[in-house]
């Protein structure tokens, strides 16, 4: 038997149908790329998104058509979102930070028809046009004024869009699985590959993340998404937002220190989310600069693991709490945040860090189990890790094209490539990728840990931690160091400063001094390519097995 | 074009799955029915629902079929419903407050299979247990201890059941579409209908209601539900409790002020939700006490309209925020709630208090619409009233069995049966219900507005104001006072002191002494019955007219 309760599928259109009616004078400020703070309301960006849809259908844009976007966080981009999404056609975010070799690939390989782009990427466009044969027309999110610098050709003007277009324009109508977005993962094995969000799942995501628990805004926030609309959907705000009728605060491309404490001032802003770097950088401003965040009452952290010294610079000298968040563009993105429980929020505060350290739990509809390597389900325990699995409603059941082939797991869940540790309080700790995890003798090392501690030694600049194949134990862990300018070390001088801090077993059996350790797009260490380089690399202690 | 995210269903299994996995310690605390305090968790409640699913199933429950409970709030209560929705059958809570022959059509129209009872209905299910033919089995929500006092024959004991099935049994797996609740309307006009929820609607419910603006409970909250989980679902709260891993405090029967009073005391209750009768009896309570709630900080209030003092007794005396929500069994029931936006954060005390006595705003997925009735479009000026329509997700599409017939407007809008305004910060404020209203030459009236004021007048016990037929106005008000005991009042009393506090073309036409003003189910005067008694009364100014 079926309920008999209305049939009103979740397309994001609804989402800013509702900031329409409901916070129709709410404001969108954005740092514009043309340089001045521009200020809008979502009834404007409502009816501007409708005139879009209208000339996206009038070049040619039908259902399923992907369209790029190549842009900074304004509110330019957020009407772009939704009159691409409206019409049922795919919103593919585009990371300008990706080479242009990638960044055509990932364009040729999703079939982008139309690509919305900001000024500031007009010159790799320029230089790469031929290499995107299936975009047949690159729209420029300025105005009429501001074309002047672009020379390529047929280019068209957004505002002259916005203004020859009506605002009258059907949006949804169908059905709620309807491929919404397209995001690539960055990929550091194989090519990317494409995570096609539907309506539904961006409905229920922001439905999700507007929980207390997890994002938590109000309409009486000022939300400041300094993480990009490109990466992982800024985690949800440009849905979010419209959703609760917060205002905005679009930081456009300058996510310096001095720039996002200007915005957080002079707007007001209470909410912002980012990954470290920038928090890391606008602590450092504040400090130079003797600043001030009053408004300031909470910032979300993700996109890599959140150093102590953040929360603690937020929370003891400027009153901001800090909640760590984990997710992937897998998991639209938000799986987990560190929210503390009533047992924990009961602790004293040094305790309390311990957990706000961690990644988090997850909200309902993100299902989560640590598993071995056969699948069978390891306790929750704190200590135990295990390859890290969810699933849900808005994780990824396949990716674009198949790429990939068969993703999940017999119970539907998706390994998300981390290790990962689980305590009594439901708390996730990511301890490694399981790529990078060292397996020694049946159990697991994580280089991580090992690469947090050595990186403290005074002596160090960078460290990175692999496994390296060993006869007997499959793999054993080697310490690659590189110092600081000028000094000279010893191998033993290093394990001496692990002693006592690791598993004696986790000691490291080599320690090699390098004159650098790579870094991949996003500032992670590139793993990959350090395992290129070393491939020839014997153990010293593989080669006293062999020889024995 | 589909997205390619994970097909996983909205099935509220997954809810007490959640609480169980990631919050499995924390608590409901029950006042039960046999007197004592209980203690259990999520994850006993969660492992004792699957014990009683298999309970079900052996008395031969399948999908679809309807069980029912007539039953406070407890854990028991909560292990019923999830144990009857996780196989697919259909929770239908029962009003104990009803007469016992609408609970007996009800039952029967439901074709209820299995009936959950608590000890305090034994007497009138043994008085009328031939009226109920179609349920076969009676469970009593006690233990073998307490069965003593049941003399209805055959009927089961929770606890026997509980104890001799297994734990393990299959829940969900089944479309999100399927039936999981049916709750009937407290039907004032014709027979009650029964409004049939789906795991999706419950499911998607839970997910708003999570949202800051809406109940806004969070994982360390202690949430005691006053109102009853046989009105309109609780409020959604023994969803919403488990989905964030809330404690929850279930008050039984007794809902008087001291018993509210000791459980926040003795539970630290953060959170509770109720109809304005429970708060008042709560602050009378405290008042004479000198009582204090130190660990509450906020009450929804919802059922009728709350009253202004309610609102400053709470905030000033105490220090509680009081949210005035909306909804109605038919939303399932929250439809608004009076969050203050930014504009409204930003007022005095005083100026935000206007706000707060409206019913408020309506979050993502609950659309609004005032029409006229024809069905056009009014505006949201706060002084226009009209029809208040509403359409989403968790708003019922028809009833069930198909009575009522079409409900719809060609919109896909449900006609709440209000009349309401609308102002610009989008706040809907309930003026009548619509067959109350008086329509005096095309324009309308509130017969709640009149009453209001009229109630007020110190000589005045009770007030009612209905419309009379008029054959120049089609209709104009009378109102009805009953005076408080050995006092004499004359209709230009009472024309005078509503002078200058409504339109003159509101005036009532007359004022009629009666002896008693007849009140519903719920405490809300009980016009039809006034219509029925005052069908042949004419007004003095349509006999002038008459006769003229």
């Amino acid at each position: 038997m079926l309920g008999l309760m209305q049939n009103w599928p979740l397309t994001v259109d609804k989402i800013i149908d509702h900031a329409k009616d409901w916070h129709g004078g709410r404001e969108v400020v954005s740092r514009s790329i043309e340089g001045p703070i521009v200020r809008t309301t979502y009834a404007q960006i409502h009816e501007r998104a409708k005139r879009l849809s209208n000339a996206l259908l009038a070049l040619g844009v039908r259902p399923g058509d992907r369209v790029a976007t190549l842009a900074w966080n304004t509110g330019r981009h957020i009407e772009t979102w939704y009159a691409i999404m409206g019409i049922g056609a795919v919103c593919h975010t585009l990371n300008p930070r990706l080479f242009a070799d990638q960044l055509c690939y990932i364009i040729n390989h999703a079939e982008d028809k139309v690509l919305f782009t900001d000024l500031t990427f007009l010159p790799v466009l320029l230089e790469r046009r031929a290499d995107m044969p299936t975009v047949k027309h690159i729209v420029v999110m300025t105005d009429e004024a501001h074309m002047g610098a672009c020379a390529i050709p047929g280019a068209l003007c957004l505002e002259a869009l916005v203004a020859e277009n009506s605002a009258d324009c059907a949006w949804g109508g169908f059905d709620e699985n309807t491929a919404a977005g397209l995001c690539y993962t960055s990929g550091t094995t194989g090519n990317p590959k494409g995570v096609l969000y539907s309506h539904r799942s961006n409905f229920l995501h922001t439905l999700v993340t507007m929980g207390v628990d997890v994002l938590g805004i109000s309409a009486r926030d000022t939300v400041l998404p300094v993480v990009p609309m490109f990466h992982a959907n800024a985690w949800g705000l440009a849905m979010s937002g419209p959703a609760t009728g917060a205002k905005l605060v679009m930081p456009g491309q300058k996510l310096d220190g001095a720039s996002v404490h200007e915005l957080i001032v002079s707007e007001g802003v209470t909410f912002s989310a980012a990954v470290p770097t920038v928090w890391q950088m606008l602590l450092t401003h504040l400090r130079e600069t003797k600043g001030q965040v009053p408004t300031l009452k909470r910032v979300v952290i993700g996109g890599s693991a959140v150093p102590e010294a953040i929360v603690r610079g937020f929370r003891d000298e400027y009153g901001v709490e800090v909640t760590h968040a984990w997710g992937m563009t897998e998991t639209s993105p938000l799986g987990t945040q560190a929210t503390p429980n009533a047992a924990i929020a009961g602790m004293d505060a040094e305790s309390q860090l311990r957990y706000q350290l961690k990644q988090g739990r997850p909200p309902l509809a993100m299902e989560m189990k640590l598993t071995d390597d056969e699948g069978a389900r390891l306790p929750h325990d704190g200590t135990t890790f295990g390859k890290l699995k969810v699933k849900g409603p808005f994780v990824v059941g396949e990716y674009f094209k198949g790429d990939g082939g068969e993703i999940l797991d017999p119970e539907g869940f998706f390994d998300t490539g981390d290790v990962a540790t689980i305590d009594e309080h439901g708390f996730m700790q990511i301890t490694d990728r399981a790529k990078d995890v060292i397996k020694s003798g049946g159990e697991w090392i994580s280089s991580i840990e090992i690469e947090n501690i050595a990186v403290g030694h005074p002596k160090a600049a960078l460290a990175a931690v692999i496994g390296a194949f060993h006869p007997k134990w499959d793999e054993r862990p080697v310490l690659l160091v590189k110092l600081e300018a000028g000094v000279q070390a010893t191998k033993d001088e290093f394990l001496a400063f692990l002693e006592g801090k690791i598993a004696k077993w986790w000691t490291p059996d080599d320690v090699v001094f390098v004159d650098d350790i790579p870094l991949g797009a996003t500032g992670k260490i590139d793993k990959k390519l350090i395992r290129e380089r070393m491939k020839d690399y014997v153990l010293p202690t593989a080669r006293a097995k062999e020889s024995a």
